[in-house]
């Protein structure tokens, strides 16, 4: 054990997910657990900079592992990408006699992460919280699963109304980069087509195939479109284009936005935080620094920062033919 | 009892409601309850000019007390507001015997149930299904409890994100002409700021006020925006301006559009729809006509469509005034 | 207006209900807009007696309009109802300056703030919290309204199974006087049989009832039974006599328990709360004491804490009549 | 591809879960996708005995994604356990022209199609359907992902009453022979203690520990309890036995039940049925029989029934772990 290290900061940074705020608890509970203490620091590395510090034992984070969002709060930091931004961070910590850090966040998060941990030698150790599952090394992220279930309870009222009044719907999901909450909440949903940024249709394709549907015998239908879609991108000039092109329904288009980021996470979710939360001090513990907690085939894992960062995950060949085959 | 009236015919007209397929169920089991035959009709008017009947018994409807939507669909008729439209519905009804007509529905719904009941001297009576609970002479109308639970908990959802980033987010509501929805569900979410057709706040004042707001301590706040208010109008324009303005905060829009009207509907719309199912059938049998049933100080009432239509539902000063104590 | 009211207590007694928390809000907002100090009460009457007061300004009330149960906590008080215990909380009162006292709770929270008024003549302003619905002279008491929607969502998943496995469920509700729980979410619920203390149903009924419903049609069902229920108390009992009597079902038995009592707030009840806080507030101002805020015809009203407590509500039997309509 | 098979059959069997609807609407889509005609058994294997059939096409399972339950309904068969039994489901397979069966369900519905497939040498595959996740060769079950949501839901309630009122809950879930649910739903819900199947604690243990949280400052306490462990098994004695024992907290229990196998599937427990019904036909198609179709570290696999069925499943050493530094 390292026995260096007797006082462990944790703080949330980048886009919220739902169980952040039960990974932040098990930091805190892990830390006690090992007669360690502990301490949050407010708005990610922007409050480590300004030296926004609160002492956390095991019962200041009672009734947190069902919240949403994340009561550290959380920020992007441009002072952080300056030295001067990160000496000012590390003489905070200093001051407050921190050995370690613990981030939650995205790649972002992480990327800041290394540059700071190498800059100064300090140990940190990365969990991955962030909807959008594009986190390389892990098989998901916190926030994710409870992201998918709020786009689907969504898409389910939605398609309440598509189907009482014969009409096509296209609801624009997060996504910028990354398919997988399109393509999953897609297959959980039902709908008709997916489209996401990994795979350019082409509009033609698509009306194509929405004729097809229609002449099926189906009277509605729902599209499922990530933000970051090629044609899905301007999703009212799609719905336009589709309308016109496709008179037999009426078109119309929810962009679900930021209700995504949000709600009580799902049991997989604060299981999972609760289980990398544990994962981070121990590795710390172990004298770990620079690598992501994450979970390889319901096992935990220790990923390289660069790994975690680097690597692209593809997207799956076999989803997309589930998707295909469910909406025949 | 109104001895001539042997088959009912139901439909649902306009946009669609939660609790529209629970007060179809109340409608064919009443009449099962008297022994009377029972048809539904699809595609409100539309479908009664098509003559698109299904019959429908005490088991037909099974299961389906707890579904969003209507299973009878639901579209506005362009063919109904022409008399020729008329003659061939009024055809359709006899052709199938039936002898009576619930049309579930808003305003225009009942509109055209007047002008129609009038024309063929033919006994209709209408229930209230709409989230707007815009209708005079009902405390509420179906789907309107509903629809206020789906707006707080998709706020609930926006607060999480919006105080983990010290965010001001401005939350779209349905409401063209009335703000009930607003006023409602912000007191409900917590809104900091409700936007009404009713009221005109006018930018200078909003700003003012969530400046105030700002001094006195809170880091994020909900705006809610019916969909017809003045300055909300153009929600875009409306978020630039208080960003341009108003720095401190990070603003970002939501719309929540389509996800109001469907999901499955709370008791109390279950329970209302069940209520006036039964009290149309009984009306229908009581030899009434050009009624609408509705609920008033917990009682079902009789009220003429006149009325119904015509009347003006005013805002309630006193849940102005909560929501103004409630935000400081 | 009173201007002897400067400082106000605010405790919440008795079982807790959903929308308790709103109702403290409110008090400790509206508090704070007519510029007077509040202080809030842990654990009911027996805090007061203990000297448990926590200082709330309106700052101290965020986020928790959305939270479950009540944060000041609850409880039911034996030393309150000596004079001994009373004379111990109004020393406590006067020694934080508390001029009045807001009482959120059932019948047995009115009670005792009506011998405690009138004892030391201290003003006294109650409000509804209670899941019942079982408090004369408002339409609604808060908590009922989400309890309602706790219960439909549970028998919604119970139906579930009992329609894939032809099985006949009663499952245990709330209710040991009254019957608006079991006679309410019943009808939301679609229940086949809904068995209430207010009307005793006998065993043979019951059963002739079960097996008519079975003939025509039916292969499974709910039963929803009010704990009070006179056939119902014992329901395992009740479930073994069907089992021997109607052996094409499998029965089973789901008591749902203290889940009811839970869960984040309708809009409903956090509107009802918001709006009778403030009432309450009005109130004292206004120099009332010994009253009970409510609602009555969507108006907010001051009822006697006399008339609260010992009006019988009685059954609706139009609903009663509808359960028995939508049954068929 | 295995040109014999022209028609298939699909089934559910055993207790229901949250999911089934979707794998059948996968199967049959598979199906329609490759050409295949499809029917549905109702009622499991009694169903095939008796002859009840249902042609499916692509059509047929539209709007069942989202729905609990299953609609060919389950059941559990004496009758299949004789050969004379199966003997008449095979003649029934046979007569309506069936060259293969996809059976969906957990380890008795594994059992008796091995029996069944080896008797006749006729194709069968299975698709895990059970909430308990006691299916060896695969990481999740469908309908278990669904009822861990739906349990930590219920225990979040049940956490509002239990911290108004300052008291200790025994909360009972699924899980005779695994405490897989018990131990997950636990961590998830922030459970003090967990009761589970593998492993004993003993009332002594069970008792120092809520005593030493009792000190540690903890004034409310949930204790989920798996239905088959030890000391849990009779909960109403074991409640006794700790309220005798541990008078400061009032001792509650609340056994979830049924609702446990109800209510919309999970995004996860969707996508999941939807692959694994793709996979059933994809194998039948490729020759494959006498297989569960299973997932593994994200991969749809293929698992011979008898490593499904004989393999016992460990509890997860781990999550034993992390819920004892959850609950420090």
């Amino acid at each position: 054990m390292n026995k260096e290290i007797k006082k462990i900061a944790v703080l949330t940074s980048g886009g919220d997910a739902p169980g952040m705020n039960a990974a932040i608890r098990s930091v805190v509970r892990a830390s006690a657990y090992h007669q360690l203490e502990c301490v949050g620091v407010y708005r990610g590395f922007q409050g480590m900079i300004e030296g926004e510090f609160v002492d956390l034992d095991a019962r200041s984070v009672k009734n947190t592992v069902n919240r949403g969002g994340t009561f550290l709060k959380s920020a992007r930091s441009k002072d952080f990408m300056h030295k001067e931004g990160r000496e000012k961070a590390y003489a905070n910590l200093k001051k407050n006699n921190v050995d370690a850090l613990v981030a939650i966040g995205g790649d972002g998060t992480f990327t800041g992460a290394t540059i700071f941990g190498k800059e100064f030698n300090f140990p940190v150790v990365g969990i991955p919280g962030t909807i959008d599952n594009d986190i390389n090394g892990t098989d998901f992220t916190i926030g994710y699963d409870t992201a998918l279930n709020t786009v689907i309870e969504a898409i389910d009222k939605i398609r309440d109304t598509a189907s009482s009044h014969d009409r096509l719907f296209l609801v624009e999901v997060m996504g910028r980069d990354a398919g997988d909450i399109a393509l999953n909440s897609g297959i959980g949903a039902g709908a008709e087509e997916i489209l996401i940024p990994e795979e350019d249709m082409g509009t033609d394709r698509l009306l194509e195939s929405l004729k097809r549907s229609r002449k099926s015998g189906k009277t509605s239908s729902i599209i499922v479109v990530a933000e970051g879609d090629q044609i899905g991108k301007n999703i009212g000039q799609l719905a336009d284009f589709i309308q016109t092109n496709l008179t037999e329904y009426e078109v119309k288009v929810t962009v679900l936005g930021h209700i995504q980021r949000g709600g009580s996470p799902s049991c997989y979710d604060r299981v999972l935080a609760s289980r990398l939360g544990v994962g981070a001090v121990d590795a710390l513990l172990d004298g770990k620094s620079h690598i992501m907690i994450g979970v390889q085939h319901k096992k935990v894992v220790q990923v390289p920062f660069e790994f975690a960062i680097n690597g692209e995950k593809e997207i799956d060949k076999e989803l997309i033919r589930v998707a295909d085959i469910m909406s025949i």
